[in-house]
């Protein structure tokens, strides 16, 4: 990828994230410090594990589902876990800078890697759009501006709209969407034929795009309740239904449109999961699991459709 | 597959699951609530963690060990996942009408949706036996029929023979079992040579296939152990012995069976797990590992065993 | 694997192992007797946890880390399931007589269970040395011999010199390197053109190899503290950003040495673990993240660089 740069240059490239890797370093040295109060060991484990379910649904979950395309099966699982591993340090800062509103110590908690995590999710749906376009070096700068910009957005609604942590965060997936075609578009080239052979999904390869999307699946409860203090208990429900019927509804439809009744991958990796973003601001407001129900059946009908007529299925990956 | 059936009728197949998913929103409407009652936060994580693994065993422990089929790789992960939704959603709804024997609401816990998916393993265990000779809706029917018929059966039982809901449950090995058998057996079609190599496992595959069983290797403690309210730790210890001592004896008997001493993985893929299967009922009652490791041994032997006499080792998945 | 060995000698290897198990029930029938106090639940919920996350580490992270050699890939999985199976056992056994130095009945705990666990790993290392050079009985016997010289030692260590069981566990890392070479080196041969072969990763196992590196990278932090009774929280942190640091690190370096800047993926295998392994001993002294960070950078530097100059990658897999 990134043909056009001349050998010497592209050399160079990955010097810069190396020493992106110092800079991080002088800047934690200067500007960061451990939590050091005592913290209540049962919520300690509370919270390390939603981190874990999280992380998962980082590493594993997008990591598999960006595999799925032909040509790009291993670089775009080692980019997929690069990028997280970058965005989580820089999103710790980020966040910390922008609570406090200073340049004072920011004192890291776990709670804090908890929110950098969830944050990277941004970029790391934007990077299966772009991916096979970007190198290295144009994917850390996305990764730093999206992230940089996800954050400042944040806290620009927590500040003058809404209160509520949840609710700015499950802003995630629209915001990453957009920004993830913005950049696709800067990027847009002529598709020729050797482009579109990029985009096919080998049927090996969709084992493993399975496999990711059934990691996040199963993990997309903890995601919608990660950062709720009291109604956890409903919004595990909902985005269950929810996630329940949008993924009986994606299969019936995608069956349906085949001529033979089969059923395709593309719109099974995204479709299962529309159920789950489509409850996610709303989760812990909704009463009964008809509603959910209701709105699981309507994101998958959706996303199913939205997929049928869509040339590039790639870029509905992950909302 | 289902080849026989018209054009016209294969499209409208899929219908009848759509309309079956509006029919399970409008029985959700009238007939259930959430529990709004405040619970235990520490035991509502708990429960939900034992959810997450009891999920992780359906969705991916069952979904990857059926793939390991040579043409199935796909639509088996495909169609594990769709009766997977839709079993739980009815078993939660059937759960709630029997325990009650009224049509009053049903109160859905998060307990309800653990012993759903629990159910679902049947399902699960069956859809293996009939893979690639039945179709959608056949496959649905089979779903909503057998875990009907198991929910009754372990409501009788609670009512006139055992009170116990864990020993009710680990029945469903037998059960799954016989019922699938039965399916398959009305499914019954002369083998011919295409059909055979249906059944042939891709090497590739078989990797796929140890994933599905290493994942309900590790959780196999945790489902054995989900529905016991207090002797939870002998649980776990005996499922760990029994596991173990089966997984080597498996492994040994496999290899001593090969002229060459190489491990048949359809072996491997069944018979590890026989040790949890085979400690499953009464493994809160085993007082010393010896027990449980002599119950893995025997299953081990049984298990592999009987795969090597068996023509189409795909039956023995899951039991 | 094992050609020289005459047919009739190689039928009865796999017997031994059969032997053995039943050796194994006979030594508990008599020796060992379960943990009857009772336990606080919650605790008993923490330690089965952090069991099963140890359990992903070595059934599916080492599992499938080695399945990514050309040849072994079946084979390294079973071999690695079987010699987890098998160590575990031994290992609860020895650790208990090691601990009370005398033969009466040793008390098995879900702890105890744990630490054999971890023990198991020294063994799981080793054997991604001699893979597709031992046989099954080699194997055991390595496996045997490897988990009693490593309690030994632990114990040795705990008595005479530190009495952190933490920090004994942690020499883990160097004790299986050495030893694995040490067995590794005792069966070389001439390496021909057939032998080099051997060795060769092929594409698509690389997702596999992948999919173990994300399962021991996303468990890495529960391993490296779960030895710690109070301060889990800095060993967590710690391990995090030492694992970040490591892994940019490492795909920045790959990507620096390719002449057309991809990425090599036997490098990532090894790298990006590489700062979990650094922080392990001292990931609880810790005190802020940059020191964490530091040691992340300097290990993921050595080991990729080590992974660019070895002939073998696959020796330095795990550590």
């Amino acid at each position: 990828m990134g043909s056009k740069y001349p050998p010497s240059m592209r050399g160079c490239l990955p010097l810069w994230t190396l020493l992106l890797v110092v800079a991080f370093i002088v800047i934690f040295f200067f500007f960061t410090s451990y939590d050091t109060s005592s913290q209540d060991p049962k919520e300690l484990t509370d919270t390390y594990r939603v981190l874990q379910d999280v992380t998962i649904m980082m590493a594993l979950g997008f990591g598999f589902i960006n595999s799925s395309l032909r040509r790009y099966g291993w670089s775009s699982m080692a980019f997929n876990l690069f990028l997280l591993a970058l965005t989580v340090q820089w999103a710790v800062l980020l966040n910390g800078f922008l609570e406090q509103l200073s340049p004072q110590k920011v004192v890291i908690k776990l709670s804090s890697i908890k929110l950098a995590t969830m944050s990277a999710m941004s970029v790391l749906i934007s990077a299966g759009a772009v991916l096979g376009k970007a190198n290295l070096v144009q994917l850390v700068l996305m990764a730093l501006v999206e992230v940089t910009a996800f954050g400042v957005m944040r806290m620009i609604q927590a500040k003058y709209f809404v209160k509520d942590d949840h609710v700015n965060m499950m802003h995630i997936h629209v915001f990453a969407a957009y920004f993830g075609l913005m950049v696709a578009w800067s990027f847009r080239r002529p598709l020729h034929g050797r482009m579109m052979e990029k985009y096919q999904t080998e049927k090996r390869s969709s084992l493993f795009g399975m496999l990711g999307t059934l990691f996040l699946w199963i993990f997309w409860p903890s995601f919608n309740s990660a950062l709720l203090p009291n109604e956890r208990k409903n919004a595990m429900f909902n985005t269950y239904y929810a996630l329940a019927v949008s993924t009986v509804t994606a299969i019936s439809v995608s069956s349906l449109a085949h001529p033979q009744g089969k059923i395709n991958m593309h719109h099974i990796h995204n479709a299962v999961l529309a159920g789950g973003v489509a409850v996610g601001t709303s989760c812990y407001l909704i009463r009964s699991p008809w509603l959910a129900m209701v709105l699981g059946l309507v994101a998958g009908l959706i996303s199913t459709g939205g997929a049928l007529s869509l040339t590039f299925p790639h870029l509905a990956v992950g909302f």
